[in-house]
């Protein structure tokens, strides 16, 4: 038993060190590594199965929205970014830039994708003739590059991958429409199949896309009581439509503008799963998103066992792929109490345990992941009791994480209890006026920044003042510190 | 008419100008469009479409064979491609150079990957302890970048986008049974998916892969007589291990390198795809990668039978769709005759017609892209037929593409003749004695390249004499000029 203690005490307590148990986590659950270029990160298998399970679920939920998928080159010229004023200046300091290409120098530096509005802007301007090619639905599964300083891995990489969404509309009301339909595709995602409950809503002023009109965001409460913008979208308005000249002719004979919109998420939702789900013994991934949904653990004393409690196990297995379920066996020479552990740590939803007296019983032990309960099963009933096990497990999750948010979430109306909720834990939520100095200051003086302000307001409007400015409040709105 | 007519029109003859058509095919059937940064592609939506059919066809048979995707930097140091000395002089010429980030110069320059032997190598001697850790088996799906200065979209562009596999193995004989393995799933996948004839052999010293021991492809003849290599698999013997330190401690005890292999297919497969299979008229997609199997053109004279056929029409789209068949309905406004020479022209492989009278009578006409033959279907005997259809569609590609390849496929011992079948068109087998001075000899006066040393060889071993040298032969071997 000495390995097993071991194995979890090499996990540091997440109330000791959040950030310091996140990145043991990452690291020893295999799902990613830091690469030999600083700031890149390595997605190991176990990561990216976790990658593929989200690409499935997302992609689906796109195309059922008319949504189709296209890819772009990774190089954009210098010129485009500068097309769009508030873009470049956003977006310059993070760029990585092809200066020499086949042996020579380039005429034009070319930037490395930080995001794909002009270069996408671009095509469009050419694929757009008449109000019939609109709506134009687009999206693209690609790797972008910003230059990052301080990273971690998932959260911050100067190498990420992501999903960008384009479209183009004939409206700018069409293209409102359309970016909160995508991020309602994004919160019910993040809720259904990662189980993370998540705050939608609007971006300030200042914390909005370089370039958009408005960015809308879901935001998400991880175990620390920080937040994790996990996805957002964003109405262009005519901003690139005009840098990159993307006019339709409209029914009236008229020439117009296109109203364009863009929305994303990426692998940082992998590293809000892990700290929105994980606890002291490590990782526990969402039935839905998990790449290995059961575990079996064969267990047998004397080797005469073996045998039998094999080959029930190769029975389940199948009965299990027949079912569609993801099942792992793991078959190594571990001890059961060593792979016990190590499959805690790696976050599996479900354990089931096969001995030679569940052999005689015809029957295996499930152990959920989430709250360590047991429960012997009929291997006749599994087809039924096990997805009904891991919806449960998937529900608890969502469940728990609910009730951490909700438990640190707190409203006040004082600035200095504002500041004692921010330096102990969590979202602060409180009534706001909406103004720039006042939303830089609070950051300054709490390193708390404006998340979101909810589409869930108050009923008849805001009363009272602005925590900070004491002026009329016209919203009410989340700050907390975040990743 | 004078529509649909001025749109065949505008397609050049496929034996007039081969690589006119191919372009003018590409840009007209929207699979792809050249980028503003030379030598770089779009690829559309409906030639994206094919690649993700590409992809899931692939990625599952990888799996089934126990290889793991994973995800590694685009960005790789130059300390690392020089690790290799055949790798480095292979690809430098070819490579893009990111030297400014953040705002700053870099002090290392940083590659962008033409390949990733060498990043991955440097994860695999991290990741490998032991003899239990092997074999390690890795898939990577993408992009990459290779300065071309002379480009043709999908078959040669500056950057595309490909899966690349890497394994590590405890033995040279196991790294070259996975090479084997590895290249017969391209053959099959070919083979079945792509509905392309392919020739499986090994590639000569001169042509195999830098840094390679063995390098292993499968070859296709194109529309106008020329080889594509459509996928490569690569024994790397203990090259890269050597470079990069991937050790493994055996069950003896003693400290070994690892047999390392590499394989890889891109987005050529789709310039494969259509210049195997395209006609005059268009492209053909075979129906196991066509986004649209069936597209259904509904037909009415007089408005008032419009109601009729459009119910029909929707309830044969669900009837479809029910079915799994990809289906894709026309309601734009065009004509019928201008709905059938575009999706004839983007090679929809079964089209299928509903007018007011095959309302009446339960039924809908079938028509075959590939030889134009008619066929009505009871609408009830759809669920049977159509797939079956779609099957015959695709064995006939394949069988049309398999009979062209021996028709243009000739053997020979003069070398006067070589050259006259190379100037003309096809594939010359003949009798080699594996020379590289003579094969760039040949290269040099025909043009024509050794495609692959084909597995399939005379039983008993090759008599005669090497065609160039007139040495004794020890293979036969293929040349062509190629893509």
């Amino acid at each position: 038993m000495a390995n097993e203690e071991k194995f979890v005490e090499d996990i540091v307590d997440q109330d000791d060190n959040f950030s310091m148990w996140y990145n043991q986590i990452v690291r020893k659950a295999e799902l990613a590594d830091y690469a030999p270029v600083r700031g890149c990160m390595i997605i190991r298998p176990y990561g990216y199965a976790i990658w593929e399970n989200i690409q499935k679920g997302l992609d689906e939920r796109f195309k059922e929205t008319g949504v189709e998928n296209a890819y772009f080159p990774l190089l954009i010229p210098q010129s485009f970014l500068t097309k769009e004023a508030e873009h470049v200046e956003g977006f310059a300091p993070e760029v990585a830039w092809v200066t020499r290409g086949g042996g020579e120098e380039l005429e034009e530096p070319l930037a490395i994708r930080p995001t794909s509005e002009t270069i996408i802007g671009h095509s469009f301007s050419k694929w757009i003739q008449s109000y019939r090619d609109l709506p134009l639905l687009i999206n693209q599964w690609s790797n972008v590059v910003r230059w990052e300083k301080r990273t971690a891995l998932f959260l911050r990489t100067s190498e990420f991958l992501w999903q960008e969404g384009h479209t183009a509309h004939r409206t700018l009301e069409e293209a409102e429409e359309r970016t909160m339909q995508m991020l309602n595709v994004y919160r019910k995602f993040a809720e259904e199949e990662a189980a993370i409950p998540v705050i939608a809503g609007r971006k300030s002023e200042n914390e909005k896309f370089a370039g958009a009109l408005r960015t809308y965001s879901i935001e998400a409460m991880m175990g620390d009581g920080k937040a994790l913008q996990s996805a957002t979208s964003h109405n262009l308005g005519n901003n690139f439509a005009k840098g990159f000249d993307i006019q339709f002719l409209d029914a009236d004979g008229q020439r117009k503008y296109c109203a364009t919109t863009s929305w994303g998420l990426s692998t940082r939702m992998i590293g809000g799963l892990i700290m929105v789900h994980g606890d002291k013994s490590g990782l526990i991934i969402p039935p839905r998103l998990a790449p290995h949904q059961v575990v079996i653990v064969p267990i047998w004393r004397k080797e005469k066992e073996r045998g039998i409690v094999e080959e029930q196990v190769d029975r389940v297995e199948k009965l299990l792929r027949a079912n569609k379920i993801r099942v792992k066996v793991d078959r190594s020479d571990n001890t059961p109490g060593w792979k016990y552990n190590e499959w805690e740590m790696r976050g599996v939803p479900v354990r089931m345990e096969i001995g030679p007296r569940d052999v005689q019983n015809n029957s295996v032990m499930l152990v959920r992941r989430d709250n360590r309960v047991k429960e012997p099963v009929s291997v006749d009933a599994l087809e039924t009791r096990l997805p009904q096990l891991l919806d449960e497990v998937q529900q608890g999750l969502y469940d728990r994480a609910l009730a951490f948010r909700e438990e640190n979430t707190f409203r006040t109306e004082s600035y200095d209890e504002f500041k004692e909720i921010i330096e102990k834990r969590g979202f602060a939520r409180v009534k706001w006026a909406e103004d720039t100095a006042a939303e830089l200051a609070i950051k300054e003086e709490t390193k708390a920044t404006l998340r979101v302000i909810p589409f869930d307001q108050p009923e008849g409007g805001v009363q009272g003042k602005c925590i900070y400015t004491g002026k009329p409040a016209t919203c009410e709105a989340i700050f907390a510190r975040s990743y």
